[in-house]
């Protein structure tokens, strides 16, 4: 799927294009929308509310299911729900700043009162981000969570599952990973690798903690705890939550033990941006293959991570990387590479429900992420949970839009309550549910 | 400088570091500083303060200088001053929102009580700031003014300029160019770069518009204008402003025009991430170099944009690479690379005057951009300005730190009232000049 060379403005003829005063291309992308053939049933982008839920204490853990930002569109009465990652309180700032300038728009500017009808409209939003809130950094995430929500609703609109609108005919089962941090001890590591495989995963994902900050002979400690804790067979991935931040030598020095243990991924040994040393990593290990990504904000970054950092893993964030759109235009940029293609999911399983859409139809590409233990709130903000099966494999449901049912009455219990004033004038308050 | 690889957390030795519980880094930082060799003069950062200037009516016009985020740090008693680019209040909401989990912390969290003693001690904390903030998008933004700052304080403390603290002797002068908007029609473009031309300038950008919207003979007639205006010796600088996305065919289009009228570089014809659609365009052009860079909001994504993008001109705006440091790095890397350093800075003569400490003792490196006609805001925050000289160059100030007296009273005249509060808790309110 081409998502930006069948952009409207460049197809548009030339002649009807009125040259602009200076800059002000969200007009411009308007415009071309409005004058576009479209059915009665076009829709329009109503309301875009935020709701930062948070446990009552959030701990310094490396635990990203300690708080979301859960948005919810609504359009001709339609609601679509979404989810930003991570740092609810700077999202939501990223939608009602004052603008600075043409291109640094609030992202409210850029959606609120558009239209809404297929997935082309999605795509000349997200477009319309990058331009108009080009130097408004945080718009990446924002505008991620109120994109799912936009396919949520497009799916609810067409009583048909998200998959279906991205063009997949069908959702392939995936392999989840129970996806949880190193513990202090080996002890603990053991135990907790063994918790995940007596709940019946066959994959494990270890990572953060005390790996790469001791010893060598510690860090070999807590890779055979892993693995005896997961058992022969399991699948064993480790991430080192780039630990090592450009130090190929420290990281190359982990390669043989992770082999040792038959580690089928090594995660983030280095910072997200940090594509040479990605690369040069990758030309020391051959067992041993290298996956990152989730810091990906936009699909390029995911990109340059395949063709210069020589991951055989790309790990894609939906709440981060501009939504479902911009992830599947991964997925197949990665499948038409040789490169497979994983969801990054340390939260709800709303998230998981989204993260797992752009990339349900490609059969090979088998294995998931899942937030083993997530605290409450990310459990609780939904009815829906993808549960695995007696294989010990999730489905995606095959409901309108994203599948999943809210539950109210579950965020209500960890809303916290924002204020943003501006000039007197408030832009932000915590709205109802 | 290699100002990561040099990290005390690689160097401590191992026995020494207790196996944190979890993951808590920013102790661990704290803990390696407190350790170290310091003398008795050694400060501390007491307060960081921000403040949201902004004209009283925002347009739309791509016009960065329209507002400004400007942070004063303080450490005994002695003041830095910095400057972020761009959004004030989302910059602002990245240093004090709530702990997402323990690597999406706020800013804060990473800088205020450190020790700050020498340049390590900004590297340590620049780098704490990559792991501890690591998926708080905007905290690069937020950080790269408060970096500055600390640069300030640290020659104002030493009574040397940020460039000798960066090993430079001398701070070479450069060359402005006046960087300007496209007018909406060619007279007017004409009549800009006339001005500017009057004014002493030797060299001209004019960028965004109706550049690259219209046909190709218009964008041809707005070249001819710009040289026109400019005169026949001028240096003619030509910025896209992104407008081609990834489309390289349109923007190919624009080569021969931009070779009639002697343009030294192109610059930003598609989204700033898009290093293939670069790589491709300069695979296309021979006397047309390209520029790009300004979106960088790390050292990483600059070093890509070089070896992958094939740009000849890198842009670096020290208020959002993480400021001066990674700005230096970037310096040094381009130069180690052929390509020509050279700062973006379309706002005020603080954010210019240190966006030139980085490339400062680079004597080939000549070109600058300079603020042609920026808003009073801008102007009038500070009381010292780089004015052109005779010859049409412009030098750093000689005095400590960034050389730049502040002028509160102009400050205050577009202070912007913030507050933020979350749980009923005020974390924000515009403090005092």
């Amino acid at each position: 799927m081409e998502l930006v060379r069948t952009m409207p403005y460049l197809s548009w003829p030339v002649a009807r294009i009125a040259t602009p005063s200076i800059v002000n291309r969200a007009r411009f992308w308007q415009h071309a929308a409005d004058e576009s053939t479209k059915c009665e049933c076009v829709m329009t982008i109503e309301s875009v509310d935020f709701f930062y839920l948070s446990m009552p204490v959030v701990t310094d853990a490396g635990d990203g299911s300690q708080d979301a930002l859960v948005v919810r569109v609504v359009a001709d009465g339609i609601e679509g729900w979404g989810e930003c990652e991570a740092s609810p309180l700077v999202s939501i700032a990223a939608y009602v700043a004052p603008m600075s300038h043409g291109a640094c728009k609030p992202v409210r500017d850029v959606v609120l009162g558009q239209k809404i009808d297929d997935a082309s409209d999605i795509t000349r939003m997200s477009a319309a981000v990058e331009l108009e809130c080009m130097d408004l950094l945080q718009a990446a995430h924002t505008f991620s969570g109120i994109e799912m929500a936009f396919w949520d609703l497009l799916g609810r609109k067409r009583g048909a599952p998200v998959y279906e609108l991205l063009g997949y005919k069908h959702a392939h089962a995936k392999l989840p990973y129970a996806s949880q941090l190193f513990g202090d001890t080996p002890t603990e590591t053991l135990a907790g690798c063994r918790a995940a495989r007596d709940t019946g995963f066959r994959a494990v994902k270890c990572g953060w903690g005390p790996f790469g900050r001791g010893t060598l002979a510690e860090d070999r400690d807590q890779l055979h705890a892993a693995r005896e804790g997961l058992g022969r067979d399991g699948t064993l991935l480790i991430d080192a939550g780039q630990i090592f931040r450009e130090d190929v030598d420290q990281a190359a020095a982990r390669i043989a033990m992770l082999e040792e243990v038959g580690t089928t991924w090594f995660e983030e040994p280095f910072l997200g941006g940090a594509y040479h040393a990605y690369a040069a990593l990758a030309a020391r290990s051959s067992k041993v293959r290298l996956a990152g990504g989730e810091a990906s904000h936009n699909f390029h970054m995911a990109r340059q991570l395949i063709d210069c950092g020589k991951v055989s893993y790309v790990q894609i964030d939906c709440g981060r990387i501009g939504g479902i759109g911009a992830a599947k235009r991964t997925a197949d940029y990665a499948a038409s590479r040789g490169v497979t293609y994983v969801n990054h999911t340390f939260t709800s399983h709303l998230a998981l429900c989204a993260s797992l859409q752009p990339y349900a139809g490609l059969k090979d590409h088998v294995i998931c992420e899942y937030p083993f233990a997530p605290k409450s709130v990310s459990w609780d903000m939904t009815s829906t949970h993808l549960v695995p099966n007696a294989n010990g494999e999730v489905s995606l449901p095959s409901a309108p839009g994203l599948g999943i049912t809210m539950n109210p009455g579950g965020m209500a219990n960890y809303l916290v309550d924002i204020e943003i004033a501006v000039k007197g004038k408030i832009l932000y308050r915590t709205p109802n549910l």
